[in-house]
């Protein structure tokens, strides 16, 4: 299962707002088409917005070639401005759009392109191997028999393959344990019923599906072992921004002793931040809320409040699974030490 | 806002799987009728669903009017048996049917069908002002300026008027108090997006629309001063059976210290069951979480777990907000007393 495909002069996404009852592509030939792919939420997940935002990049660079470096130059940035406001919590889209800058710093137009396009390569091909490295760290985690209860999506379609929460599962499977695999349907955007269990299902990896409503319920009557999601941005106390209601489940598993374990790759890391009071919030429109495609769900001009996001605290986090090994309290000298 | 409407020979039924979008009734002319329509969610909330099945007595027991009495007395218990079955969890169900058999008990068919009629309509009258009296007795806790938090509807569609829940929100609101009511969505039947934040629009009473999974993050933003939900059965210990998703707003009040309290008739207790351990959980089809009308929401063949009702243990209730006043911990003694 593969969301991104580079085609040399543009990026083919998988449009995610379709499935599963679609498959669907659309061919983006602008960094500016990126731009709208990303703010419709085509493509989501933290680390497949931010390879998808260092692709858009090189779409600008190709663009530019027969101008001169100075201003091909502003109008990479001005692209990385534009791709940078599409959306504000996940990190690793502004630290895939700092990686590409430092790698074209300097270049002539000519070369710009081609060195952006082999550096959002090397982004994209990385992605994939931090997946499957972090999976074989979070294996260890998962029991035989494990019933492992996940949010939303973070999944091969959440990053350019394997996934993060899912690839912990996935490496699981691939070690021959039997993992039962529960997933919340992630209102309002549904990414654990279109996304979670369209992606186990083609894998055969059992899954059931339930309302966001039904974990508390599920954890009481003992169904979950561990708790595994995903993370947009981590701030360096260990607090993690994640899908909206990822917050929830981590009380719950507090409540019910159940180990809660966030799984992402060390670009997901915002040292900059102090503590997730720090991270943005991103707020999305009414409409997600009120309607399912054209059926209203609520009377006209209801008032809503639609945060795609929410802070865990850090006490909440039992582990974080990474690239470089899983990661225990206290967070912030195990994160600065990752970074040294 | 009335949804029962009895017209001597009928029952009409306001649509509850149309609202907000359409305003239609339906007509049950039969008791059968009328058990469908309960099944169906045409009607729902625990106190109507009681009121409804009393009325379809009277229908079942007008439809034998010219048989021998024994005859209609056993066709009128088939039709108990009927109704008892559409819904397991939902204790007013019980408690109306045994209480219109138990009025009905020894009548000749032609006396039968008029005296069950009066005894349907002393319910429905009894269940608005019992919801009026329990308002009052509610309205104490909710301060000027309160935030509150509901799930489902408990409100006036839920019952025979005024509601639970949202009766304690109309008496604080009748008492001048400026109240601004959090509406959880409640997956999947939508309850809390399609008839709560319909009845409190109505009314002009604020109220603003959140999925189920967004409750944990507005508490911890400091968005909620108490959280009133409903019952549909409470255990002699205080163990609540109500919507799927009150138990997760259990947790999550203690987790941030907010009251959490239970608004229900004493019709809701059931004095029988110890513990809430032993109380049935109905589960409903796959389709109600996989389904919007005809629109996929997740893969074709997808395994679902939906459970209707969950149930939160008596540690997680504040207080209990009945017709008879406020009632506090240790439960077990005082419900008890109230039924001496």
């Amino acid at each position: 299962m593969k969301a991104i495909d580079w085609t040399g002069h543009s990026l083919r996404l998988l449009d995610q707002t379709k499935l599963p009852e679609e498959i669907v592509w659309v061919e983006c030939r602008t960094y500016d088409e990126v731009a709208t792919a990303i703010r419709q939420m085509i493509v989501r997940g933290a680390p497949a917005i931010g390879a998808a935002a260092a692709y858009a990049l090189v779409l600008a660079a190709q663009a530019c070639t027969s101008k001169e470096a100075e201003v091909c130059w502003q109008e990479l940035q001005a692209a990385a401005d534009v791709l940078r406001a599409t959306r504000p919590t996940a990190v690793n889209l502004a630290w895939a759009l700092q990686r590409m800058l430092r790698a074209g710093e300097g270049l002539a137009a000519a070369a710009l392109a081609e060195c952006l396009e082999t550096e959002a390569n090397t982004i994209a091909e990385e992605d994939v191997k931090i997946n499957r490295t972090l999976g074989q760290f979070g294996a260890e985690l998962v029991p035989d028999g494990g019933r492992v209860l996940t949010h939303c999506n973070a999944g091969a379609l959440a990053t350019v393959g394997y996934g993060t929460a899912l690839g912990v599962i996935r490496a699981a499977v691939e070690q021959g344990k039997r993992v039962e695999v529960f997933a919340d349907e992630t209102r309002p955007y549904l990414q654990g019923s279109r996304l979670t269990t369209f992606e186990l299902m083609q894998d055969n990896i059992p899954v059931t599906l339930i309302t966001d409503s039904m974990a508390g319920w599920l954890m009481a009557s003992g169904g979950v072992d561990l708790v595994i999601v995903g993370a947009d941005r981590v701030a360096r106390n260990g607090d993690v921004a994640n899908k909206i209601g990822t917050y929830t489940l981590a009380v719950l598993a507090k409540e019910h002793q159940i180990p809660f374990y966030v799984a992402c790759p060390l670009s997901t890391l915002d040292l900059t931040l102090a503590t997730g009071q720090e991270i943005i919030i991103e707020e999305r429109e009414a409409k997600e809320i009120t309607h399912i495609r054209d059926i209203r769900l609520a009377p006209a001009g209801a008032r809503v409040w639609n945060p795609a996001f929410d802070v865990t605290p850090h006490q909440l986090v039992t582990a974080f699974i990474t690239e470089k090994g899983l990661i225990y309290p206290p967070f912030t000298p195990a994160f600065e030490r990752l970074f040294q």
